[in-house]
């Protein structure tokens, strides 16, 4: 074993972390050994500190840079000396769907966090880069490119890559109108990449206190929505809102300025929203509904129809049964639309 | 006035309906009449009908096939005699952003439901096509193509195109994976137009009881949502969940069963996954979240970053000042991250 040292927590509930002597792997043949020189402090080692997890004696950090140190023997990607980079997770079962796809955040067999997460071949608890030394599989580490400096590069590796992730599905680029709200650690690479690729962004703040920093960034501008004005006079204006305010927030006004086919993508504080949110989170999910349709879609559904000869399976009755229909309907029996025949209304009443 | 016989409802919470004489406007200028031969039961008609938003007196109806029998000085699409569809809404305010994509059902000034609804011209209260004549403008009025049934054809007009809709934002095509969750009207009509699209269709369902119904309507399979192992087995299978399940059930198998990027919309009862699903379906939009980076996406944004010159903006502490930092953060003190440098824990502690 080796040993280094690293920043423990104490007690759930205290910010206060205790320096310990921890315990490294010996390198086995596919793992680089990382002198980790800098660490980013991210909102999750806070929730997680406090016992958001039940966790405790937890060395945090997820998003770090450093060098390598050592090899081990089949390491292939890697020089002692090199630049890495690590973020979130160390390991996954590399067979699912999702880690085919890429995805191994994602994992079916659960992904290997960097920390509080259990390892793959001895069992141990993954302790994170709160540390001087970080042990992992190569396969997870990154180079980290030339001319990124290594501090400021470290939170790329979890709020950069989580804002990153949503804006290539949600497909943002030339043009896109998007909104980012909440301007911490997520929401300022938000807005740097967002505008890199190319997107109109606008930061939505309570406040107009932070418009000269958003538009620093790269925001065309910023929308106080605490100005119920300015929040309608949005209506429907943006294709994507990522949302990165950690605390409990009403997700409606959001809602209100995503545009036809858009997405808000709640990113700070997925909790809040309920189990549907988290369960949207484990894999890029999204939840919509709709109403009826618009006259263009209305008139192209009877073409298509009528060139594939379309029509329901419907029962129909006279008019004049309209409350066994409706009955029938309430309790399931119908195969599987009733249509009325209006006819029988001309027929005068005895 | 014109009139026209028509079946109101009589007490909210009964199916009981009454026939009555109601008054139809006369021809405007852009206004067709049309004969309603047929016109389909709606399970939306039953729960306005139960008193959902407190409507009395409500003629429903709002799927249905007719006959124009005149039409207005300044009608150009329609005459006398012309087979028409008529759907859920008959007129909007025109000019919004949602009215000129064509998307008249998401009006911002409302659309004119055509029951239930509020006439723009002269504020009376619209009555549903339960009746044998309607007046409409002819711009709402859709041509109901040779070869489709006018009974057949009529649940087209809500429980089709509501299905169309979604299917066509999200893209259905061949070979995208689809589940149809619910065989009703809106339900069988999805299985249908999917399989016409091209897709792979699966019916999800209680039970295998509809089975055989399934496969005749074009789908490929059943799965059994009350056998776990089936659900767990088609973990991310999905590419579209159409939800059209009217009573409350539990999204969150769905959820499970849905595929990277994939969608769950929700139409058979989304007011029971609350304000923010309702919210969604005006205007069809989606609610995401995401959980930081797989490899592939992690190490393109570092190329991007890389490329473009970008890293967080951070405030680098000493490690030992760990406490400082969390301290901070939790006080939304940062601007934007700190990072940790981790070179103090070389030097021994006193």
């Amino acid at each position: 074993m080796r040993t280094t040292t690293a920043w423990q927590s104490v007690t759930p509930g205290t910010n206060a972390l205790t320096r310990v002597t921890i315990e490294r792997r010996d390198l086995r043949r596919d793992d680089i050994a990382v002198r980790i020189d800098y660490c980013g402090v991210c909102h999750s080692d806070l929730h997680r500190i406090h016992g958001m997890l039940g966790e405790k004696d937890l060395v945090p950090g997820h998003e770090a840079t450093g060098t390598v140190t050592a090899v081990g023997a089949g390491v292939t990607g890697f020089a002692v000396g090199a630049r890495v980079a690590i973020g979130t997770i160390v390991d996954s079962c590399g067979e699912c769907a999702m880690c085919l796809a890429g995805q191994e955040n994602y994992c079916y067999d659960r992904p290997t966090t960097t920390y509080g997460g259990t390892d793959r071949v001895d069992g141990t608890q993954t302790r994170g880069a709160y540390s001087r030394e970080y042990v992992l599989r190569e396969k997870f580490a990154f180079h980290l490119p030339d001319g990124l400096d290594s501090a400021a590069a470290a939170p790329l590796m979890c709020a950069g890559v989580s804002v990153w992730e949503p804006m290539r599905a949600a497909g943002v680029g030339p043009g896109t109108r998007v909104a980012v709200a909440g301007l911490g650690g997520l929401g300022h690479l938000a807005v740097k990449l967002a505008t890199a690729l190319g997107a109109d962004v606008t930061v939505l703040s309570r406040g107009t206190a932070k418009e000269r920093d958003a538009r620093s960034l790269g925001a065309t501008g910023l929308l106080v929505t605490s100005d119920d004005a300015q929040v309608s006079s949005a209506r429907g204006r943006f294709d994507l809102i990522l949302d990165t305010i950690p605390g409990d927030h009403e997700l409606t006004p959001l809602i209100s300025m995503v545009g036809l086919d858009g997405t808000l993508c709640v990113l700070g504080n997925p909790l809040q929203a309920g189990p549907h949110l988290w369960a949207l989170g484990a894999g890029r999910k999204k939840l919509t509904s709709s109403g009826t349709g618009g006259l263009r879609h209305t008139a192209e559904l009877l073409a298509f129809c009528a060139e594939h000869g379309i029509t329901a399976d419907v029962e129909v009755l006279p008019s004049s049964a309209v409350e066994t229909a409706l009955n029938r309907l309430a309790a399931g029996d119908v195969h599987y639309r009733f249509v009325l025949d209006m006819s029988d209304l001309d027929i005068p009443t005895s």
